[in-house]
């Protein structure tokens, strides 16, 4: 007997097997769940996905505490407890591998191939299969058997080197872009296979390596490198090429300023009390304002501070000045536009208490989004899986 | 007479119009040209894509400058100008439409409706066509109707106000993170489309907003807050619940090192000489370490003086300690592992010399990634374009 795929959302009729653990791997298939995949964890039994011994944790009165952070990426999945070493959990696990369209892993390259499940073995025996591989160097290339972990990815892919006060030390990321890129990444990539084998009926292997996936997110750095010849390095809260456009502190807090043409530029200085910024030669194109972008912030920033960031976003928006509050984790959680978006889903955690986790960013105008399972215990679903594979 | 889509690549078969200008929308389209798909970019006379006159620029003997800017997000497309508020252009913008799958558009909403190309209008004639639209704000909301740029969307989404220096001002992230990341989002959602398309034979309107895009990169951040009832900062280039897990000084620039757990710990004492290290209290666990994160870090600061970031680095490798360099730009391009994944692509800019862009991150395995075509002129293949469309 086989598994039953959803038959609601985009991905319906997919079913993805997971072997995913902590972050990237998991981050794809919550986006392939949240489409209405059918994903199913299959997780080492006692320990489970790693990222449940990861704070931040949240108490329960009996049983041991949940992980807040494995609970925010793991919704709309199931979950079944089996060792790949041991031969009963293998032949469950090869029946739900005979249901599958998707298996997705992020062990480091060469595991799958020590467990038995290598792609040679794996389209052989299911050649419609798609592998997913997310690793932190790829399965190619001199790295490709080390370890790697998000910031040693954002070190290496430069992305650290562009981040932080202007002269000062390469700055981390305050997200885990090393981890979540490449887990978006891998979500494109079995689509795209999903679409290749409508055609082919023909299952591929997907390399994802998350080093790759933050050179695909440098920008326009490569490009400024060769043109200047000039490593670009941190440069704090403004646009390399755009003024002003940044973060301006006013009385009380900061606001972002995005007024950098040449027609918005006036504007601004009028809005804000500015006049003789707007006749400034030094300020007359985007060009010269970026040269000389200390000596307008200070200007705009002595402006400013006569009021209260709040009270300049008013004002600016209603000339027509785009601007935006800087926003801390609190005021996202309050910010009227994210709210009306359903950007915070509220889910019920083990002790019954409702959680927050951050909604798919994937909408369709016109559909409400899915009802929402949480985030399962480790085998939860267990006697389900095993009663509809009729074992 | 109708268009002739690519036949290699997963996208083969798959033809999109593409209205989009600069950053969110052109990296959409990029990745389903990487893909496979054929990508026609319709762009206004004239003017064209607004990142044709973003630097940095790139110098010809004869004609206007080139963008590298927009040079490294537009490979693998094709050109045509037209003025979709000219009636012989919106003719033949809908001779091309009736050959499309899918039309991705960054308009502020309403935009389209006002064109005449509203969702309604679309659907009604061609209700196998998908449309992406990417906006700061998205389709709905009180926000909606507002402009937003990238600084905006990573200020307001959060993930500036915990990135930075400890205790420091919020600082962006080095890259578009928020025009990227929505992109990303967006290739996922069309590719979601065109999978359900597969099924229904219907097209569905996918809705994309910079700012939810950056609400679902906040990682564990909401979960910290509602645990901890503390909002979370930026905290530098360590990690909030691993330690030791960041960036160090060695003698003479950084290093990441990424040895965290309790395991790891005492192997990276013995690596670099700190021996009452491994037995201080302090550090005796993770959570401790964390708490002592600071004293901590001075300690393997000192011990890393004594040599060079590459000598620690081949040596903390060698004994098995997760590590990794700091690279700059320049670092990027000379790094053996990114180029032997061929993720620097040279194509030939117009002035015939190469110039360097970053690859798709998405590979197959065993499969040798396509020739890749540069990004185009302005209204380069009209002629082509109108041949196949018999016009």
């Amino acid at each position: 007997m086989t598994l039953t795929a959803n038959t609601r959302g985009p991905l319906a009729g997919l079913i993805v097997l997971d072997l995913t653990r902590v972050l990237a791997g998991p981050y794809c298939t919550l986006l392939l769940a949240d489409l209405g995949a059918r994903v199913i964890k299959v997780e080492m039994p006692e320990i489970g996905d790693d990222a449940r011994h990861i704070g931040p944790f949240i108490h329960n009165d009996d049983g041991p505490p949940t992980s807040a952070y494995f609970f925010s990426v793991n919704r709309n999945k199931e979950s079944i407890a089996l060792n790949l070493k041991v031969e009963a959990d293998r032949l469950l696990f090869d029946k739900l591998l005979a249901s599958a369209d998707i298996l997705v892993e992020n062990f480091t390259p060469g595991t799958m191939d020590k467990l038995g499940y290598g792609w040679d073995v794996l389209h052989g025996r299911h050649p419609a299969l798609i592998l997913a591989s997310i690793s932190g160097f790829g399965q190619t290339g001199p790295y490709r058997a080390l370890p790697a972990y998000d910031m040693v990815v954002q070190a290496m892919g430069g992305v650290l080197s562009l981040t932080g006060e202007e002269g000062g030390p390469p700055t981390r990321v305050g997200v885990s872009i090393g981890d979540i890129g490449a887990g978006m990444f891998a979500a494109i990539g079995v689509q795209a296979a999903i679409i290749e084998r409508m055609r082919t009926g023909i299952g591929k292997h997907v390399d994802i390596a998350m080093l790759d996936s933050q050179v695909a997110l440098l920008e326009n750095a490569l490009a400024r490198y060769q043109v200047d010849g000039v490593v670009p390095g941190p440069i704090g809260s403004r646009h390399p090429s755009i003024t002003p456009f940044g973060v301006f502190k006013a009385q009380d807090g900061y606001l972002v300023v995005a007024a950098g043409n040449d027609r918005m530029f006036p504007r601004l200085c009028d809005a804000i009390g500015l006049p003789d910024a707007k006749t400034d030669p030094r300020f007359a194109t985007n060009p010269l304002r970026c040269e000389h972008h200390a000596a307008l912030k200070m200007l705009i920033e002595q402006a400013l501070a006569a009021r209260t960031a709040a009270a300049w976003l008013h004002h600016l928006t209603s000339v027509g000045i785009p601007c935006g509050p800087v926003n801390d984790v609190a005021g996202v959680m309050r910010d009227p536009q994210i709210n009306a978006r359903g950007m915070l889903m509220e889910l019920p955690l083990p002790n019954g208490k409702p959680f927050i986790t951050a909604a798919c960013p994937i909408q369709f105008v016109g559909e409400e989004p899915q009802a929402s399972q949480p985030a399962p215990d480790l085998d939860q679903h267990r006697a389900s899986l095993l009663n509809e594979l009729g074992v």
